[in-house]
């Protein structure tokens, strides 16, 4: 399908033009246009620039460009903040990039039913804050709160840092209104706690990485604010000692924590160089960083000393109490500035997104000192130790020669597929396939499940529009 | 597509026994067919005789069912433990009755990972028992968790009484090997917290009734045993004053308790009438019943301590403390034994799980009334009040002929179900649409979500063979 797509005439961008107003189209602009053309992964080869870039407001703007687009059989990318770690967003098959950019308002908070209704463009971080002054809390935490789209934590089903305790995106999505590819507007799910009324479309949608539809309106569960909170930093000798203290915790401490955090060597000197800071411990050489929330501070304190107590008999070095808020920002900054300064040092590189089950991390970590080594490349890594979600970021050495890495590219990614698969694991936790591992699908997925969802896709979208180039394969 | 089903021949039976032996086919045997041809919806024209039933061990004995039902064209529809409350499991078209009662061990509990691997006919409440033993926890708690199957629990996306706190059971579904119905066996997800490998056809799986495909193993997540347990009874002189409680008690208490159940004066009288005992309390017309719990002993107290606390600022008439094991197990006695309670003295009846946003409770209860006294129908209800899920057994009084109360029943069951769709409410909360609400979901979804729907089951199901009759209304 996705070589029958026409280009964008001048027509097509007037009758666009007419849809949006003239203000919200960008056409004939290439300097414009290039902030739309990537996302966050490293790389040019990953970005591809638009024809026209679209800024429409509301559901039935979006509906009369899927149905221009249907008409014309041109290819439509629904585009939130960009700072998705894939090539989500990315207009990989050209035509028209739709950016939710102006549908930034919180709609409502409904302090009666426990729910925020937002539409797709606000800063995840803004409804926490928002939320906060009512004593709510939205349980969602990408490590990019501060700058991404909540309608792109949707679409990928973002996880983050505090998946172990409260799971990801969609456990608090309630309801989606929905654009179809085919141009209908659907309600899916609502203001309700339970339901299940038909097929769990849902569900479905959220992770769907805008290749089923584009949401207008989101309706997110909310909690009440823990009223305690606590980070535990604690450095160990070596990345084993410290990812064995983790199951330990989990099932010794009977205790959830809110976030499980694990850093290795590499991680850390790379992340206190960047903020000027010297690590707590001299032979730190792997951290786990807990943190712990409760509605009692009694509680949360019990819970940090039956931790502490736990990680001291797995080794660890010490343990650091960030107990006021203040502290526990410090402890945390260090892995909140990682990606940054991974990215600020190492200019190529492939940053992935490896989940396996918990209790493997440990033989995970065992083959990737001997990958490094078959590839000459660096593969620190980081990430939600109690999920078994592991971020590896592969960097090319700077002596090696940039026609090496390209050439090397592609059999390195298979060979560390292969491995998380062989664990039992899967390609990516939360980031999604993409552009960036669509061709990887079937080193995950069997060819009857590639083949069932490529049917469920024309079931959404029979003309194949949306978002075209992601997730499935070339066939 | 219902009505071109081919009926089940000889030569076909001599089929199925070939796949599973002869023990496993019941043929040509009424009285043993009988069993397999309803569920617990009341009423004879929700029975429905299966052709023959099969019973097979094993992904590959379904697999090739289902490939001699694709070639016959014979509907075939797959039976837990027939405990389910919309006729999910019931044969309408006729066919192959699929039951699961063989496929019914506990697999694998891993304490490594935190999951337990179980086959879909093990009763949930065996899986309760069995990882208790470990200090784990299965969240998942349906009412009828001592008779109910697993895969039914999953097939029906099961809620209950604890789903305020953790969810229902799908939060706990991390992977399913699934039979579909073209025969292909695909396995979804796996013993991982995080995976947002191609689409979430693993939640979509669930709660899809049966009629997507056929589940042979499931991963459940579980979660460490709490150790600390506490039940509240709280009456109160009236519904409108309790149902207020509940949300005060979530916002206020900043609490979340593991269930909030409610019974009102009705359903009291009902319930401790069946199990032969008084009310704790004289003047009580309506009860909420608080389970709290979590790792410490002096965490859940305080919660107690704050939820008494507010009942009471809430009208409570008193509030009884049940923190002892044999304490808690009486107090939950009047609600478990509620829906038998019913069944024995109101032999036809309308048993229905509504759901509102939970603040719209109060509107729901207020709507009842005059519904009951238009219909001359007694409308007891209970449930689940934090989620906004209220049971509502609509009750033939014994003055009322039987062919009137048929009459009105599809006219009864429209207008109460506009009632909850029009308070932003679903028709099912936790029971299913199944056989009994088919011809009512035009009611609750627009034509677009219908006919998607639709597409999306022939994506799977292209002949249309598994489980027809079901969610959608007869074209």
């Amino acid at each position: 399908m996705e070589t029958d797509f026409a280009a964008l005439t001048p027509t097509v961008v007037a009758e666009l033009r007419a849809i949006v107003g003239d203000a919200h189209v960008i056409y004939g602009d290439p300097d414009r246009l290039i902030d739309y053309g990537h996302d966050e992964v490293h790389g040019a080869e990953h970005a591809h620039l638009p024809e026209a870039v679209v800024k429409p407001d509301g559901a039935a703007e979006i509906a009369a460009i899927m149905r221009l687009a249907a008409r014309e059989r041109i290819p439509v990318t629904p585009r939130g903040a960009g700072s998705g770690l894939s090539g989500g967003a990315v207009p990989v098959c050209g035509g028209i990039v739709l950016s939710l950019e102006r549908m930034n308002r919180i709609l409502e908070i409904d302090l009666a039913n426990l729910v925020a209704v937002v539409e797709p463009g606000v800063i995840t971080n803004d409804i926490s804050e928002a939320v906060r002054q009512h004593g709510l809390f939205y349980a969602g935490y990408p490590m990019s709160t501060e700058t991404c789209f909540i309608g792109g934590n949707v679409a990928e089903n973002a996880g983050g840092g505090r998946a172990i305790k409260y799971g990801v995106t969609g456990r608090y999505v309630l309801g989606l209104e929905v654009v179809l590819p085919t141009g209908e507007i659907v309600e899916l799910g609502g203001k309700r706690l339970k339901d299940v009324t038909g097929y769990n479309l849902l569900q479905l949608m959220i992770g769907s990485e805008g290749t089923l539809g584009i949401f207008t309106k989101i309706i997110l569960r909310l909690l009440p604010q823990p009223q305690a909170r606590t980070v535990l930093l604690v450095p160990f000798t070596d990345a084993r000692t410290a990812i064995a203290a983790v199951p330990r915790v989990i099932a010794e401490g009977r205790v959830i924590p809110a976030a499980v955090e694990f850093m290795d060597r590499f991680s850390i000197q790379t992340a206190y160089e960047f903020i000027g800071e010297k690590p707590p411990h001299p032979r730190m050489a792997a951290l786990l960083l807990f943190e712990l929330d409760g509605f009692q501070e009694s509680e949360v304190a019990a819970q940090a000393d039956a931790i502490a107590d736990l990680c001291l008999r797995a080794s660890a070095l010490d343990v650091y109490l960030g107990d006021t808020p203040a502290s526990a920002k410090k402890m945390w900054r260090p892995r909140q500035k990682l990606a940054e300064a991974l990215n600020t040092h190492w200019a190529i590189q492939s940053a992935e997104d490896l989940v396996v089950p918990p209790a493997r991390i440990p033989d995970l970590l065992a083959e990737l000192e001997p990958f490094g080594e078959r590839y000459n490349a660096l593969a620190p890594c980081f990430g939600h130790a109690a999920d078994g979600n592991l971020h590896v970021h592969i960097l090319k050495k700077p002596e090696m020669p940039l026609a090496v890495w390209q050439a090397q590219e592609g059999g390195m990614l298979t060979a560390l597929y292969k491995i998380v698969v062989g664990l039992g694991g899967a390609i990516t936790g939360e980031h999604g396939i993409g552009a960036k591992r669509a061709g990887y699908l079937p080193l995950a997925q069997s060819p009857e499940l590639i083949a069932l969802q490529r049917r469920v896709k024309a079931a959404f979208d029979p003309m194949g529009i949306l978002n075209p180039g992601k997730i499935f394969p070339k066939l």
